[in-house]
């Protein structure tokens, strides 16, 4: 099923004053006191902002969209096992521990898909006050900006951005990919990180991430003609965890080789 | 020798307006063709940027202060044997990489020791137009926000900062130090490193550096009260290169403890 230019237009504005409206709740937020919880270790937070964002999100996407299914982080989605029909994805703050600790490098994002084709993609960089966003009908912007497919750069041309965790104990090859590529860095959350691939200032980007973390940025980065896929080079499974492997397509056939080798 | 009041001030408020100069004329320079070369090895890069910037500062300097000694980056400063008298320290782009391939995370230093004591410090974070400046007898500063001492956190409740390099060749015990703490990031750059742990964003941050990329980021920490000096607890040498450390008192005593284990 293909949406025509206006249905598109019209769901790109009503997100985009949605995204208004949390950024404008998430910074007073950030000025009250955070209400911090641990979910499965002392390394995986959750705020009140999570919650209250996504509550606030899901409950716009379902008065908006009476078809939606909705992928959400804290629990206000649905179990959903397929991706027939208006599949909606929510990360309500990406990047928890930046967002309490740094108060910078975090995200809020949105994705929709369609029947499994990625439709529209929106990640709001709340500090810089920039959503990216578009999708394979549209073209990709930051705010009213429109993005170029980044430079076609070679790993060991570019920075490249890992999952610090996975890089500390030696999983999926992030220390060969660290070495060969010109300089590493770690952000510590998936839209920022994102959002540097899509920009052109990082060659590629890797962690292990559930769909809310992957959604958004998959859309923008296959309008832009980056190359996203699994550290093994497999579709993204967009119902489960995936390590997502982001890149320029030089970088990411230069991974996928050290990877194998 | 102790500087009156008056005399900080007028030293503190000359060099800011350098820095607004040098923070037009590199985002200027930004849009335009940069000159990049290979200093060292293709990690190690200098830019037309840093060059300008360093004659430009260098110039005003000698002529602000014709007792000026100057230790700086690109090679226009004096070989300086020893601290005594006014010791400037100019870092005209620090994290160059950062610069020519993020557009971000890159900042513009300078500091002033007399007779080996900190006096001012200023860090530039030309991106985001946000200068931290201070020293001893003035206190510390985001522009015009006075900076509080930030909260004496211990390793493991707070983000280190490391250098990329050294941690993914396994040197100085960065690998310990990352899992102890609540989790680390790589930024790349000295200054927006220091920027983080002096805004309480980090409890601690530590890479191999010269005198100029943490001159500055030394007067500031210590005049908040934070701790600083190498990897072993010693006194930094202001004249060759060190492993710095600089945390909060609580995460420097945690990171000294793993350091020696």
């Amino acid at each position: 099923m293909t949406l025509s230019q206006f249905e598109i237009q019209d769901i790109n504005q009503t997100v985009l004053l949605w995204l208004d409206e949390v950024r404008k709740r998430t910074l007073i937020a950030m000025q009250q006191h955070l209400d911090i919880s641990i979910k499965h270790d002392a390394r995986d937070l959750v705020t009140n902002v999570d919650r209250d964002n996504e509550q606030f999100l899901n409950a716009k996407i379902r008065s908006y969209d009476s078809e939606a299914s909705i992928v959400s982080e804290e629990g206000f989605g649905d179990h959903q096992k397929n991706m027939q029909g208006n599949v909606w994805f929510v990360d309500p703050i990406d990047g928890t521990m930046n967002f309490v600790k740094e108060q910078a490098d975090f995200a809020v994002m949105i994705a929709l898909y369609i029947d499994n084709e990625p439709v529209l993609g929106w990640i709001l960089d709340v500090v810089n006050n920039v959503v990216y966003h578009g999708g394979p009908q549209v073209g990709v912007f930051a705010n009213q900006l429109r993005l170029e497919q980044p430079n076609n750069d070679a790993l060991s041309d570019g920075i490249v951005l890992l999952s610090g965790a996975r890089l500390l104990y030696g999983m999926f090859g992030y220390d060969k990919i660290a070495k060969a590529a010109l300089g590493y860095r770690v952000i510590g959350a998936a839209g920022p990180s994102f959002l540097r691939v899509i920009s052109g200032r990082a060659v590629g980007y890797s962690s292990k991430m559930m769909p809310w973390d992957f959604a958004a940025g998959q859309v923008l980065a296959k309008t832009l003609g980056l190359s996203i896929s699994d550290i093994d080079g497999r579709p993204l499974d967009m119902l489960s965890s995936n390590i997502v492997l982001v890149a320029t397509n030089r970088a990411h056939r230069d991974i996928l080789m050290l990877h194998q080798s």
